[in-house]
């Protein structure tokens, strides 16, 4: 007889339940995870406050949360490559394999991908998840499962920084300091950006910025943030600017902040789109934009990251639920109350 | 005594006269062009119908041309890699060789550079000009001084090419088919493009697209260019979209024309900044946005691939006057009569 | 019962029978090709006369024959991206899609890629053969099975010119005018490159190079390469040199040949390792070293070369062979008899 | 009167005499800097004890020393970017800047470059060096000018990690831990690598590479070095290998080391060439080999890491010597006495 587990599932809008669900098995080349940590992303959130993001719609009912970390609890036939009982970390996006981007690396991009926490696909707000056993990494000794629930959020940041192609001693601008900007900060920092000024409207993320290695902090609600990277780069610019605050404000700062021939990368997606935009000042200042769709390839470094102690994503965690507290830990994180930066839920 | 020579000058927008002035001898490292063929850039016309462009005002007399080609008349000291009677094409824009973007090759982004026919520095209308030698470049014997004048927008095209990261057998769009269009157009197909969609709202520069090597011509007037494109990739899109009409609607166009991961390189200004501009799009697809600011270090490319054939810039000339009719030549290419895709001034 | 289809199959070195197979079935996801031409490849030829390549042992009959296309004869369960009747370029190597190298794209790099051709694993001289769907691609109209054939051998030309990073306009030299240097030679062209320079020591070969669109050919047996270089590119030495000829000589002639900055693509494995190279004069000139293995990634961009008449691969097949005389195909390709450059077994 | 000046003079091979020389002046675009810290380098003490380095031979008296910080002690005519007073580090190679290599901006490889200390120009050993303002870097407050010294040998590892394409969270092995391997190994780290292994036969210098960052230090002179790096690294080897030791032996090392895929950084150059090479090795694993010719464009960048305190040069710096003494700096560096890993000229 099939093993029940426990899920928290979003009915509709601003409605979660917890159910009983019949507990999967692993197929050929799969694990079973057993799920220990997850993070609140903004993506969850939005599902739970709007039911939909875009032309994903919450139709029938979804288990949120892709940002997770657990145990291998049982393999599929094949797998030789993981072992029963480690500690991994789960990529949530699945591509197909077969498409002309999965081919080439750039899976991220696949139109068939089957991503954890997107209708319909469930996630991890959950006792129990099966994956490919390839898109489940195993963490180093020293590497604890919060922060493999971290690994996530961290390869936005760690992709990112791959695509910019930031150079060692370059000087580096943050645009927003929610999580993804945070950890955009600090793998830049361990990138080796000479200098990294970040830029947010709320003076309590600086702070936390600061503390996170930023060289210096722009409070937009107080002053230009624009002319302020002006001056402390000697009206140079910055060399290459990480947009990931996701507004159009925010979006044409970006290309104001970078030196002639800079970077700008795209993180933040803003909510709407069609919005004025200064594409001849890159132009005249031949800034070339690189923009960034999640991730792909990523997690092993990010993971390597962690273990060699070069980020701290730790830092990023300020509040625990239980599982059965998953609705609280999507509110709180919501309405930004309590400090909150990071929220887990935690499955004993 | 010193020799005189003859130039076209703008006195103020519309106004030209032909004027004596002193001809100028050649100091170390420089050699002194007898200038033969000069062609007309569409920048030449808007100082000529408006006397100035954005922030460069003709506020005193000016001598325009830039797309120039003559033969060395005369060394200064010290120069040994060139050699007199020599025919050559002139690279119009001389950078500071100082500053962190000539050390770093990116000498068009010099802060100080002084660019031919851009206030207050003159221009080619004349007939001699001195440039530093290593801006003067030999054309093999058969290439000929009216081919020599084209390597200056024909570097646009290769810059362009080198920027996009163009690989051969990728499926390529060009918007726009004006000069600047039709030499992306031939470098594209020079390097191997498998496919070259091209764009614009003149059948006629169509057809001459299409003579160029074009697989597809579109005429935006008469259909919806996006649709058709995707239709002729099944629905894929391209991999490089070269902007090259320099309107905020094609600028939307090419984002909407680039595939998942693709490629838009923006050669084309458009003539105000802070346009409705799909760049979430853009991001939802991964798209790449490439800048292009003149030209650098592609001179000698663009030489061999007149000289090995495999562009042809000699069918880009429609029409041809003397340094006394530059006005004439100026006017016929704003009211683009008669045809005219690239005019050329020689000078006898 | 089960249907049976005609193999030549090579039992060990120097003997190869006809034998009657099991005709496959094609799984999920996986297209049974009716196999229609195929190409002789140098790897063929050593199977056929050593019985081994390195660590690569004939132990038990095997089927040779991996440069294939066809047409579709039957579809597994769930393929939808392929149609019954196509006319396809079959990709010979499949990787295991879930390995670091996979993922990335370069697939070509799997260490668990069952290649055909290769021990243990059965090759294209036979009747049908089962791939899986997204190896074998669909060749346009005015592309011929032929044609087809040749894209394996192609596909190395191409993905050494992605690899080599040859911009339009460059100087290149091409060591060795086989079959791949002689595709090298045509991509290259066919990418833009502003001279094309072969070396040889076959006085035919280099005839068949200049009618493909080599600038310059130079018989190594006969004069000194690397001096003949220096003076084709006045001291300056090419921007970029492919290696095809696989010898140490040629090795080390390629860093010889390259410009200082330059690249060097190696591309033909010499016989044995650990011979006297260059390595300094190559630091000394900051010449890089890109090495090619097979290829991933580019079948769609070899197949848009050839439908749009970019590149001549029928030039390069100079004789044909029914199934049944396969053995004498390999043989007359050992022996380079009659002006061999490239044999195909055709099935009827 | 011109004033005059001191200056240490190599006469030839383990001859130097204090000397007094005329005081240099500016010319335009120039600066007199007053020497204040230079460091020795393996360069140095080869001229000393050998009197030549391959063709470049002291045929006439000669001052040493390239690694160089000082003051502004007076500008020649136009510069304005530098002022009087300022502390700076000076980038001791000066290009001709109107060859196609310092148009590009790959300045280290202009056939004309001036660099200091090598036959027939002079160096710093001496109380003042005139260079061209733009190669004068002033520096921050917080950096002193012994790490201004240290800024000559720091850019060669900048450099070597800019062209290694080194990605944050990779895994790197340096093959050396003098000076070079020791900044290599901190770049590195600085730029994110993940693991960083440090192979030499100095157990002091290993040691010190640990206290530096290093994750494992491997004693070639007690294991095989390349079966150890494997066991390191599951077997899969490096993404990236630095090889900073300059010999054959290492040279092949840093092949066996490197992934599939990965990447050789060439940076110590072998004393004779023409050494078995294991190439056919790198092809079968597609491993590129890149090369570095000193640097071009990395002060700015290796000041900055200094800066943020990223890189720790101070402590390579082991002893100090009065200008008068640079003989025996250099006759100590020569014998690695005293743990010398960094000795420095201190001219006050």
């Amino acid at each position: 007889m099939a093993e029940t587990m426990k899920a928290a599932v979003l009915q509709r809008a601003h409605v979660m339940t917890m159910e009983q669900r019949t507990r999967p098995a692993p197929g050929p080349g799969e694990a079973l995870v057993r799920v220990r940590a997850v993070g609140i992303c903004g993506s969850d959130v939005h599902y739970y406050t709007h039911g939909r993001i875009g032309a994903f719609v919450v139709e029938s009912p979804l288990v949120l949360g892709h940002e997770m970390a657990g145990t291998i609890e049982e393999l599929g036939p094949g797998v030789t490559t993981r072992a029963v009982g480690q500690r991994v970390a789960v990529e949530p996006g699945v591509p197909d394999r077969v498409c002309e981007f999965c081919r080439a690396g750039r899976y991220n991009l696949c139109p068939n991908v089957r991503f954890m926490a997107t209708p319909p696909v469930d996630g991890a707000f959950t006792e129990y998840v099966v994956m490919p056993a390839d898109f489940v990494f195993p963490l180093p000794d020293d590497v604890t499962l919060e922060e493999g629930a971290m690994i996530e959020p961290l390869s936005v940041g760690v992709y990112a920084i791959h695509r910019s192609g930031l150079r060692a001693g370059q000087d580096v601008v943050v645009l927003g300091a929610g999580p993804i900007g945070l950890v955009t900060l600090q793998v830049a920092r361990a990138a080796g950006a000479g200098s990294i000024t970040v830029v947010d409207l709320d003076a309590h993320r600086l702070e936390v910025a600061m503390t996170m290695g930023a060289s210096a902090a722009i409070d937009a609600s107080r002053e230009d943030a624009g002319r302020r990277i002006a001056e402390l780069t000697g009206g140079r610019g910055a060399d290459v600017v990480f947009e990931a605050a996701g507004s159009p404000k925010t979006a044409a700062l970006a290309v104001r902040a970078a030196r002639r021939g800079g970077r700008v990368t795209m993180i933040g997606l803003p909510p709407e789109d069609n919005f004025p935009y200064p594409l001849v000042e890159a132009m005249a200042k031949e800034v070339d934009i690189v923009t960034v769709f999640r991730y792909a390839n990523v997690y092993p470094a990010a993971i390597a990251l962690v273990a060699a102690g070069r980020v701290d994503v730790k830092s990023l965690i300020t509040h625990r639920f239980p599982l059965e507290q998953a609705e609280r830990a999507l509110q709180l994180s919501d309405r930004r109350e309590d400090g909150v930066v990071k929220a887990l839920v935690e499955v004993s």
